[in-house]
């Protein structure tokens, strides 16, 4: 069974793992959640994972949420066989990953270890030129592929860059609801919703296995910074 | 032949591309420094591209460093063989990455799109924390895993997150030279001058094609930020 290793109190950067896992119907163990002590302990057994999440199946271990998804993804279905088509999701998936480290960075722009409250500051500098320039661009780099490519990024199959599109959606919604409101981006909101209703992510979705947003994780609501 | 799609003037990201290609002695066409609007034309042309470096090989259209770089290795015997020696090998290059990232915010911490000089007091205190926490943490990860490993990040072969790690070496040395003489990586270091003892490196490195750094490129040197 996979053993998913990552901090048991947020969604955070293991929340792109856990909705492909749950999509794919995988049974996994939350290491995480079961024993707190478990992170520290992977990073410490893993030398190659600087940070969780780290997803271990059997000898195979992996960290760095693009690279894992894509590992599940190519592995269970929600990848292109083609190589050029692994090579575009992969491209895609690690484009989103990097929106995700600038939302991290819009509360924490000049240091990681230190709380948002010693860089706040900084934090509306960075936060306004997130939501003036960054989100329409990452948004309406999305929404292009979707009116290029059909109901999903990649086609009209459902790949793993899906799930992760969708989280920054809701991670967004929450963060930024004003900003995400003011972005012209049908088609993705129409994605967002369609995501949602696959089966076996709804039941994920309203499960007690899908922790809340907080002020704890990489979407976090400041309303100073979304005003 | 390939198609490597970026910058004419700067290293920048294209840099690690570039280096994983003149070690396998693979021909390219760099197609920017040929004509410089190539790189806007490629990025409207191929969609699931957000940013350069885009490299082409056929149909097969890539973007994100990491994921070229892992397309090149696994191609040209630069990666290891095995499903897990190849998820290790991603895993650290995607971290290299997230290291190049960071070293990019410490001179554009709150807006990518505005000049250093407007957003200077964020970057002292960005390049702070750079300086005293991330990179002794990212080095020691890369010193840990040579430690572990042996001549190499991934053992006794060389593979392309070697290359990621010597040019993150040499940029660190132009762009923060004083913090780098200050860190405990004997490994690291000696790892450094093995990459550039490679036959076809050596030759690169010396020719016209290896760009000099510069401040306009993602390692920079400003004195003030590496006192």
């Amino acid at each position: 069974m996979y053993e998913l290793i990552y901090w048991p109190e947020i969604q955070g950067r293991g929340e792109f793992v856990r909705l492909v896992l749950e999509d794919a119907e995988q049974p996994y163990r939350d290491v995480g959640r079961e024993d707190p002590g478990a992170v520290q302990a992977g990073l410490k057994t893993y030398a190659h994972a600087f940070a969780p999440p780290i997803l271990r199946d059997g000898d195979v271990v992996l960290s760095q949420v693009a690279n894992i998804t894509r590992y599940l993804g190519e592995k269970h279905g929600l990848a292109p066989a083609s190589l050029a088509g692994r090579a575009t999701a992969s491209s895609i998936a690690l484009t989103i990953a990097d929106l995700v480290a600038e939302v991290h960075d819009t509360h924490h722009p000049t240091a990681v270890d230190q709380r948002y409250e010693a860089q706040q500051v900084a934090a509306k500098a960075r936060a306004k030129a997130f939501r003036l320039a960054r989100v329409p661009k990452y948004l309406g780099y999305l929404e292009r592929l979707l009116a290029e490519n059909g109901a999903f990024l990649l086609g009209e199959q459902v790949g793993y860059p899906d799930f992760a599109a969708f989280q920054v959606m809701e991670g967004l919604a929450y963060a930024f609801p004003r900003t995400l409101a003011r972005q012209d981006i049908p088609l993705l909101r129409a994605h967002r919703d369609r995501i949602a209703q696959r089966p076996a992510l709804t039941r994920y979705l309203t499960s007690d296995r899908r922790l809340p947003f907080s002020e704890e994780g990489i979407f976090r609501h400041y309303p100073e910074l979304d005003p």
